[in-house]
């Protein structure tokens, strides 16, 4: 099992989710961030108004999805989170070694 | 040393936190979630109302641990946070390769 | 790739910043958490308030890094997080497996 993390533009949350479900992919934690990148000094569109860039509005997406699933999960969130502009968020990949589905005790690629 | 990641309902967090106590584990990192499980379209109940499941408010819990110490907390975890009923929640185990206590510089096992 | 995780104390995250950046060190991303170590039952200042510490405020930093970049940025934190005060915070460090810059599709250290 491999953990997707994504940072990503808050407006793109819904663009993003709705790519995943297509994927069968449902199970996804979603955290409020603050994030800069590597334009610091540059500006940023947030809400129509531009931002010299300090800490900028993120969201922070997880989902442990199974091995053979993570291409393409990886390619719908890049899809559907790029505008092709600066601040566009980063994923990173990892390894899970073990998942627990509270409700039912069932673990590893069952639980997730 | 592992992290154990759980992602929990909030009304539950007072329970797993005295589970992880009486363990001996107070070192323990807690951040508000939006989540979504598999119940897509079911219905779950959040403050006596039901709810449409889209985002349901979730906390994660974060903490590092021995390895020793990972089945005891997975299971206290998981005995705390069960109701029975849908969206009871998930833990993720993965490996974390070095501690740093901030006060003391002390690394490693010694640090967590 | 290691991905490095700060728990400190809200009021240092300008300082930690500050440290990361002279490293050259960017991209970052800065989460809301509430926490409590192994002082349980001591007390930590808050704004200038003694608390018996139940959970207090802090704040979580993750960042990816090059692996060979990776003991100057703990080294950096440490010192810019520390107060010499119980609190202080912990800092962990895990493997990333792969990066994804969203906006250009770079993969791998040239994602980061
Ligand atoms: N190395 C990193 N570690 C942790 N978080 C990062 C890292 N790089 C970027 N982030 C997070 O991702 C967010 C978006 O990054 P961003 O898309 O601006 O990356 P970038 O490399 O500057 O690319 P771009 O040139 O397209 O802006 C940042 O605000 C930050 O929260
Ligand atoms: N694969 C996953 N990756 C990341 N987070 C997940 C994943 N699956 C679930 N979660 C998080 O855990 C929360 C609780 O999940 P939930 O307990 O509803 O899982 P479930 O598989 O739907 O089980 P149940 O049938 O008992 O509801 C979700 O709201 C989401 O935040
Ligand atoms: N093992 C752990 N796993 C996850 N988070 C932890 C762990 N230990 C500490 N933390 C987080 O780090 C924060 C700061 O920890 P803290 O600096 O109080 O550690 P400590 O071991 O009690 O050291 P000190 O004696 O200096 O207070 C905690 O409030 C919690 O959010
Ligand atoms: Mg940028
Ligand atoms: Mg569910
Ligand atoms: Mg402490």
């Amino acid at each position: 099992m491999k953990k997707i993390e994504a940072i990503i533009k808050p407006f793109k949350l819904d663009d993003v989710k709705e790519a995943l479900h297509e994927l069968g992919l449902q199970g996804i934690t979603v955290l409020e961030a603050k994030g800069f990148g590597r334009q610091k000094g540059h500006t940023e569109l947030y809400r129509g108004a531009e931002y010299v860039v300090d800490f900028l509005p993120k969201v922070k997406i997880e989902l442990v999805v199974e091995d053979n699933l993570v291409e393409r999960a990886v390619e719908a969130i890049q899809q559907a989170a790029r505008t092709g502009r600066i601040g566009d968020g980063k994923i990173f990949i990892s390894t899970i070694e073990d998942a627990i589905r509270v409700r039912t005790g069932e673990r590893g690629v069952e639980a997730i």
